[in-house]
């Protein structure tokens, strides 16, 4: 019998994630892997890592080993504000909290603004694990749609106007989004400022993959351009993270928000974990000031855009007639869908036994989900096993056509 | 004008802690503290770590960099589970959680536990951080009175017998607790677990300090204890570090829940900070499999004992007519207070220009506060300076009394 624990309502019956149920085919012997949203590590720049390591073994037990404030250290914060500084992001340590990782800075913003009940709005597509935040929260979650194009900002001004509940925040990753791989174009991000002021409607910005760019022109964040916007810099959360460019292992993120939201983010943090590691921080610090991430920061970029060209001219070659698809400018990630209404779950089925797997769209939606939409990650396979891999998924389209 | 954020109801106005407003005296030059919480560093086995992290430099990028498992890494999760085990404590890796210190653990509690309005009882006094976490999830705390006897059955078993609200969870710290330095007594210990299986109370045994005992003979934990008492290992969660034991700045915490709660907390460490850094993780268990924690603990707890003996010795020298106070057998931390109804919080004014602190009683109260208690942590200075230290508080206590 099982005890009758009482749990908080969201977490009495909780919805498992299907991309984890996923998981146990990946050790599959052969599997290639489309699904993952992690980084490759065999780009990690361990040899500049290792130095920072070693840099920071002479120092003092007090800063390394002991608790550190909760804000983070101010050594780490200045070489954060001069790795935005380089990409236009002005912002002051005094406006940062180091963040274990960009899911901890969304986490706290949970914890400050919603309470069971309350209502955010997202993009339909999302990332998974911050729609899962929200609703392990207790909130109820409204889409707007985005695509190549942009949002939909008809279907985001009829949320606004709908008036009550006022939404607590818009969540989005505006640049080479997961999982769309779309980026927010200027004179959309202009207008989301805007109706944020008007509306009095926080922006959270996800920001994790801004400096993947392959193709294109850079693009200001929502929070450089809040900076020239009367009242809207009142109004963006910039939430960034050392992931992607340098390594997760090391768990640090950064947040950067309006003095009143960064306040109570540090009083959240202060109850969740104290502090993010000082002897990680350190590493991260050293490795920051010692220019490692200008040297190395090409290799990332130039391998994900060689995979990303390899995967979408694959695509185009095996399955043209099968598969619509946009072509991201940056980031990890493509996202397309079967055509025909093909659903992506019962391929995927078939696509597992060919040994490559993706991940199916459904896990990216809140609401009016498209059932045939699936997440192509080109971060993990080297270009060899790109070509192969889409084969494979030519097969298993086949296969699935066949059998239905 | 401040823009009106909608912030959830506990972060709308929150109160910012009176301990860290005391940290700004710290850096007054030859202050002596007995205010902080924080192990002392020059204790740190910098050695050992230094060996531990020189070990992890030959890992795999993929292993150190990369994301590692909510549930934290096995290899981790096997040598806290051996150092559990040496101290009685049988739980399998997989009822284990790591946790980016304890206090996520207790985070975790929080996240899948309560929902605003909820009730949970805490010791009165309690770990001010805990407190802290639940005023901010919205919970209403009600106290139970502890002290060198343990803790107070009829009024526990009074807020029980109220019946509604349920209370959600009875955190207490068991061995040498923050504040109190108190350790319930095992006859104790027997009843609280007989009143949780009987009022399905799950109970949270916070354990950062049971390691570091100077007298007296061990006694098994509230999760020990539990494997022998029908229906009662349902209803303990343990939470343990290895901030005060190996250094803080590893992050490095774990959590034993029955599965359920264990699940649960997984999903809510996932949205929380996908991960304790792996880094930190190997950091450790080189640490521990290496044998370096029972080679160098001992050196720790000699020299806290020795700080508490002095610690004691001068209270009783200088201070026997104006404080009472209780001998702990291990932990960091003395708690007493002034006779005669003096009150703390205004002793310490006079303390700060004696150039020596304290925390007072105040900040570890929910409920009924005692104005005269105060803590002392003997962590920190050294025997040279808890004898000044002492000197100085009777000069404040005299200076206090006579401007009075």
């Amino acid at each position: 019998m099982n005890p009758a624990y009482d749990f908080a309502a969201p977490f009495q019956d909780p919805k498992g994630s299907a991309i984890r149920e996923l998981f146990k085919y990946l050790s599959q012997p052969g599997m290639i892997s489309f699904a993952g949203g992690y980084p490759s590590p065999a780009l990690f720049d361990t040899a500049g890592l290792n130095a920072a390591m070693v840099a920071v073994q002479s120092a003092s037990a007090a800063d390394l080993l002991q608790y550190g404030s909760t804000e983070g250290r101010p050594q780490l914060r200045a070489a954060l504000s001069a790795l935005l500084a380089r990409r236009g992001i002005a912002a002051a340590p005094e406006q940062m909290l180091v963040t274990s990782g960009s899911q901890q800075g969304f986490d706290m913003l949970l914890r400050t603004l919603i309470e069971p009940g309350d209502t955010a709005i997202m993009t339909r597509p999302v990332y998974s694990a911050a729609a899962q935040g929200l609703r392990l929260a207790g909130a109820r979650v409204v889409g707007v749609a985005t695509d190549g194009a942009g949002i939909d900002f008809d279907e985001l001004e009829s949320h606004l106007a709908a008036g009550k509940p006022h939404p607590k925040f818009f969540y989005c990753v505006p640049t080479f989004a997961n999982p769309s791989g779309d980026t927010m174009p200027l004179a959309q991000r202009q207008r989301l400022l805007e109706l944020a002021v008007r509306h009095r409607l926080l922006i959270v910005e996800d920001d994790p993959y801004g400096q993947l760019r392959f193709s294109g022109e850079p693009l200001p964040t929502l929070f450089t351009l809040a900076q020239d916007m009367p009242g809207a810099s009142d109004w963006v959360v910039h939430l960034s993270s050392l992931s992607k460019i340098v390594a997760p292992g090391l768990r640090i993120g950064m947040m950067l928000a309006p003095p009143e939201v960064l306040k109570r983010c540090v009083m959240a943090k202060q109850i969740s974990d104290l502090c993010t590691s000082p002897w990680m921080q350190m590493v991260a610090e050293h490795y920051l000031n010692a220019g490692a991430l200008e040297r190395h920061l090409h290799v990332i970029v130039d391998a994900y855009r060689k995979r990303c060209d390899t995967l979408v001219a694959a695509l185009r070659e095996e399955l043209a007639e099968a598969f619509d698809f946009s072509v991201p400018q940056g980031g990890m990630f493509i996202w397309g869908e079967w055509k025909h209404g093909v659903d992506a779950a019962r391929v995927l089925e078939h696509a597992i036994k060919a040994n490559v797997m993706y991940v199916p769209g459904m896990s990216f939606y809140t609401d009016r989900a498209n059932p045939s939409a699936l997440r192509l990650s080109f971060a993990m396979p080297t270009v060899d096993e790109i070509g192969e891999g889409v084969r494979r998924l030519r097969r298993a389209y086949e296969s699935y056509m066949g059998a239905g």
